[in-house]
């Protein structure tokens, strides 16, 4: 940054100094990183959001002198010196300013400190509870700070990128109404309209397509969202999405800009070429081939299916799955033999079982050590067209699971991804991006006997499927589309309803009484009475693109102030205790426990 | 936008087609502005973002005139067609495509359109309630467009200005703690930990402050900040900070970057050049000169103090006001005699009882027409005094408030403002930008007989005042400054402290016990005991600064979704019911009324 950050206390930053700077008289500020004294000579290393530099005093300066003698780690300085080349002996290649030091002329203590409950460097095993607490300390090491430096570039990115293609940035209300369906709102009751609540937003949806009713054409906002959920190790109650929204737009269109930001993204950020046109796949493909929505093509263990193989099998397991519209599919671990023992593949066994798969079968090529269970059941033909299908050579487990489809993918997918951390492939360095499109549009709960929308129900059918939305509406496609890396969902869009009869019909299959639909969604479904564009848009989730970007695989270390599992701020205390006269003020009261 | 803006659905904006255009085969999508129908050839004005085109058909294109004979206002279309040039007599000055038109060769109807309830034109005098349920088609109005458009612009240089200067945009937590003081939180509750609630920030001041206590070094964030009070006329329940704060500064380095900041938007979106540095003036000057301390500079009308020649005055009004530690003050309308009847005068009389002045006495220059009702009370010799002091000349009128120091300098500021309404001063496209500082640190409110902080509790006394502040403690005068242009406080910002033991000085002064300071900000008290910067900050009311850049003078015409005065949003119909399962969840009830 150079001089575009000199003030008062400075005209030099501590990581930017080098043998180009020697013989400058300069000012510098910041933390002291380490004091050490070395025989009558004080060694102190400065740290500012820079980097560090070397400081060094002697007693020919003695005022100096005797204030560096007080100061402690983590000391706010300001200090006045010249800078000098190291003696060759004392050059430290590690860091950037390791051929010069400054020696101290004037020195001021802006700021003193008492030791700090945590380490300030980035390999602090301090527990995340502490550090949580003080986490004005734990943002000083040089891997948070960079991080939020990051997080800033990645947003200052696509901020740019959609404002250099006419999207307008425009904020949409936290205070917004409350939606009884979904996940759970954040409620915050109104003082003015006592008994009455707003909901903060689980996501500017509603606000960004009414935007383009609006004519704004092109919408983004990077957005605070929120869900009162029960936090998993990626998720938070508010977390940030880039959102975006067009109009007169297909698909293509929305593709097409969106996966040109993330490549500029990933070239700025990690230096990382990215092609595109990114692959695209349909979510049936994705399902099939990698049992998962958001597959990692990082390698490969696709699935198979072994259906018409075993469909008239004497081993009932199999020939029964397919019996009852079920499925039986496979992957084959090449080479796996060797780092599988029979332990590690009942391991696999219980693994299949956390997603509802009633057993995993498994066949050992080349009939090694292992000796599959199963051989007895299975005739010798059944097995050599597996054999083939699979492309089975010696070395090779192949894994079978016979179930419904939905559980057979399923369980498949996660056992495949078990597999690649078991047999440790090295993915290090790729970047397999992707389109899934095409997904359904609605999805089925058996235990509530409802529909809901995958997406949400703003999300428009492939037209060639409207018309089983009444006959048949779990075959109806979505024109929905999800980029994916590395078995990682970046974002989610589609092409929206701008119909109103269309929504109308889309609410019905969603089990909505028109009375119900328009008392909650009136306003859009009002608002579809006056013309509107066709349109489309897609959210990335800001967070999980940082965590992306700086290899990170905990949310909260990619936000300033994240909350821990029971959405509390450890530092400042929250949530917190409110007044009586503030609850009476709202008119609400705590129930009694 | 150009070629940036092609979809699918067009290659054109219709606003940007000119005359070098002529010849192309356009594909155009947008809202019909107007139909008309001239001797079998029907018009049609397109609009979309970028402004409005005439599309025309005849029955030479049946397919296309017959779907255009269907056409109402507001129908969404898209179409091709070939740009021409008007004949001579059909050019419109008025509109920039007003050289020519498109010839329809193919025309879809993307979506119908009901007539709307509002004109979407700019000078639509529907009634506001009316025109916020229905904002969607208030903002398709080219004032709104174009409102929103500069409010994403402004947003945009502030942050590719801050970015180039080393600020690194952090988000800052939307579910904080609550603070009892000052203006009323929202809360949420909390379901998870049941019985708390979160507060919604009413700024990201204390997380700034410790992002600068992380080293963080230079901040700022576009921020949404809530406070649930009664409405003005210029306040939201939710509003938006640029918010900026920076480590190792004074007071000078943080006006400096602020101001050019400022004189860059002002050059970049209104073409004002803005005069750098901005004039300075203390909170002293600004009252005592001016009445305010947000003085409109744009016009003189300054304050003149009269106690000195009044103080023995044998009309008691004057030197009792004196003799009091009160003051006479005056201003001197220059040449109103001819503007203002003695009618006029006695409402000037009545508003300035509204700022709790006791009367308004005058003197009308020359003796004129108006005989003053005073002259009877006051000597020759003080009148001549009087006039010396106020450079009266004949048609001037002189205004005096006698009164407590405060009362009669705000009233007379206020008169001040009035003045300049009745007289109808020239105003238009001017923009006096300038600092106010050195605010008081505290105020006493006589009600409650308590001290509150000025700015806020974080604020740093100046240096040379901190002897006062435990023995007279309204002497101390804060190291705070506004900007403020026309009258109107643009932002506001200070130094903090960055000391523990001052911090814990102030917030006895204020009032606290430890024991309270330590339970409301205990966080900030711990944080500054491990080496804080000097540091300080600001923040500008973007709201208030986009009426500024887009001349409106009501907060609802800068917002895209603005609440009414009951914090109600129309359109969405929020705050709206919570059902009973979310209160329970919560533990919340609430109050029967």
């Amino acid at each position: 940054m150079g001089g575009k950050m000199n003030t008062f206390y400075r005209n030099a930053l501590c990581g930017e100094l080098n043998a180009n700077d020697v013989g400058k008289i300069v000012e510098l500020s910041g933390w002291v990183d380490n004091r050490r004294n070395l025989g009558g000579v004080l060694f102190i290393d400065l740290r500012d959001r820079s980097g560090k530099v070397q400081l060094v005093v002697n007693e020919k300066q003695p005022a100096a002198f005797e204030l560096a003698e007080k100061v402690r780690n983590e000391f706010v300085l300001s200090i006045k010196g010249e800078v000098v080349l190291r003696s060759d002996q004392n050059i430290n290649k590690n860091i950037p300013t390791g051929d010069i030091e400054v020696e101290i002329q004037e020195l001021t203590i802006l700021d003193t400190a008492e030791t700090p409950p945590i380490y300030i460097e980035d390999n602090d095993q301090t527990n995340e509870a502490v550090r949580l607490k003080y986490r004005y300390l734990d943002l000083r090491k040089p891997k948070f700070q960079k991080m939020l430096m990051t997080r800033h570039k990645t947003a200052s990115i696509a901020r740019n990128f959609l404002s250099d293609r006419g999207f307008c940035e425009i904020e949409t209300p936290i205070l917004a109404k409350p939606t009884p369906e979904g996940a759970r709102d954040f409620l915050v009751p109104s003082r003015v309209q006592k008994g009455k609540f707003f909901g903060l937003p689980q996501s500017p949806q509603l606000f960004k397509q009414i935007l383009m009713i609006s004519g704004m054409d092109r919408y983004y906002q990077i957005a605070k969202c929120f869900r009162d959920e029960d936090l998993r190790q990626d998720r938070q109650p508010e977390f940030t999405q880039i959102d975006i929204e067009m109009s007169f737009v297909d698909k293509d269109d929305i593709i097409a800009i969106n996966e040109e930001m993330i490549a500029k993204i990933m070239k700025e950020i990690k230096d990382v070429d990215v092609k595109t046109p990114m692959i695209r796949m349909t979510y049936q493909e994705a399902m099939d081939q990698y049992g998962s929505d958001k597959p990692d093509t990082r390698f490969e263990l696709k699935l198979t299916d072994l259906s018409d193989i075993v469909k008239d099998s004497e081993f009932n397991v199999f020939s029964g799955a397919v019996k009852k519209n079920g499925s039986v599919r496979a992957i084959n671990a090449k080479g796996a033999q060797d780092k599988l023992s029979k332990k590690g593949i009942k391991g696999l066994e219980s693994y299949v079982k956390i997603y509802k798969a009633k057993g995993l079968a498994w066949i050992d090529v080349s009939d090694g050590e292992m000796k599959s269970p199963i051989l007895k059941f299975i005739s010798e033909s059944e097995k050599q067209a597996i054999f083939k299908r699979m492309n089975a050579e010696p070395g090779d487990l192949i894994f079978i699971v016979a179930d419904t489809h939905e559980i057979a993918c399923n369980a498949l997918g996660q056992l495949r991804l078990e597999l690649s951390r078991k047999l440790e492939y090295k993915l290090e360095g790729m970047y397999n991006f992707l389109w899934v499109t095409d997904f359904p549009l609605l999805e089925y709960d058996l235990e509530s006997g409802s529909y809901s929308a995958k997406h949400h129900p703003f999300t428009a059918p492939l037209e060639e499927d409207m018309q089983y939305l009444e006959t048949n509406p779990l075959k109806v496609r979505a024109d929905a589309f999800d980029m994916v890396v590395n078995g990682v969902e970046l974002g989610g869009g589609s092409i929206r309803i701008h119909n109103q009869k269309i929504q109308e019909r889309v609410f019905a299959a969603l089990g909505f009484t028109m009375e119900a639909a328009w008392d909650q969604f009136g306003f859009l479904l009002e608002a579809l009475k006056y013309g509107t564009p066709p349109h489309g848009g897609l959210a990335f989730g800001l967070d999980r693109l940082v965590m992306l970007l700086t290899d990170n695989d905990n949310i909260r270390d990619v936000m300033a102030f994240p909350k821990t599992q029971n959405h509390g701020c450890l530092m400042m205390d929250a949530p917190g205790n409110a007044e009586l006269d503030q609850l009476i003020d709202l008119g609400i009261s705590v129930d009694e426990i």
